[in-house]
């Protein structure tokens, strides 16, 4: 059984995008050197990740660039060369490198992947995604990285759910961010 | 120059009230002693409380009550002593003891009472008040109490206000509820 983490970077109002659909709020405190070799480690550390249209269309138009390349070579490296899925249905194609397209059945999919072997599934981003696959119970793991940011409106990853957590780790970082793990709770 | 601080429990997807106007959610995990004895410890600590309408009202009809002071008695005791302002345009009058009403001009007011002297003032709850006050800067530190749980919809207190926050202070507790004390920044 492999699991499934999502991982966010959340402003203290509870959005992970800002009322335009921007996340660049997020990449503030990237001098922090803590935190570059967090982010750095995460995307080196394996897995294989999983996004909806949205988040995948802005991570597959940066990743893959000279800029990416130069402002941040190990996480563009570890970002490209990870396997990745797009789950969409109105794509055509998946250009990123070592990408899969799926266009239907997102919850049997990802009850399929969970069942295989291999590597830890992360989903990025994805508010959509994530709504759907919390309301089917599948999501191992909510990471968020809390940000030191207000951003007055935006999108909220759980949508309409509701849910108890379990806190099961906890890491400050000197720039602000607080990373959390929750793990949803059974009866919820 | 008094110090203006705002204390509330929210969710991980930013909400201080369910979309029922419910707060009581918040009130979980008060059977971790070390989080009993620090909200305990909050309202025998002195200060001014300042309060919305709404919150006024809701926290008027519990802390007076026999069942607060036979489930809470330290906290109930605490929150009926201290010096306490409700700001309302529409109240009548303001019946909890040691509570004065203000009808208007809530800014202005709350510039004079920080100009004064005095402990510190607290404003809990009252989302609309936090939201004007936040516009106005006058808050001085937000502290919140981030909850395990997602609430899938209700009210955030910044509302439309967008805010660059540094980090001061955190603590976790054991059931998994992270208190963090944020500052505005100047800039923002």
């Amino acid at each position: 059984m492999r699991k499934l983490i999502t991982f966010n970077s959340i402003s203290l109002d509870g959005f992970f995008t800002d009322a335009r659909g921007d996340m660049s709020w997020a990449h503030a405190g990237s001098d922090d050197p803590e935190f570059a070799a967090f982010v750095a480690g995460n995307a080196g550390s394996g897995g294989e990740l999983l996004f909806g249209r949205v988040t995948y269309q802005m991570m597959a138009g940066y990743w893959p660039s000279p800029a990416a390349l130069a402002s941040a070579p190990e996480v563009a490296r570890g970002m490209n060369a990870l396997p990745k899925v797009v789950f969409s249905r109105t794509l055509p194609k998946a250009e990123w490198q070592n990408t899969r397209l799926v266009k239907e059945d997102l919850v049997g999919e990802v009850k399929k992947l969970k069942a295989g072997s291999g590597p830890g599934l992360v989903l990025m981003g994805s508010g959509t995604v994530i709504a759907q696959l919390t309301e089917a119970r599948l999501v191992d793991e909510y990471q968020v990285v809390l940000c030191p940011v207000v951003l007055g409106g935006g999108r909220t990853f759980f949508e309409k759910n509701q849910l108890g957590l379990t806190l099961v780790h906890t890491r400050v970082f000197k720039n602000g961010k607080v990373l959390l793990h929750y793990q949803p709770q059974a009866s919820s």
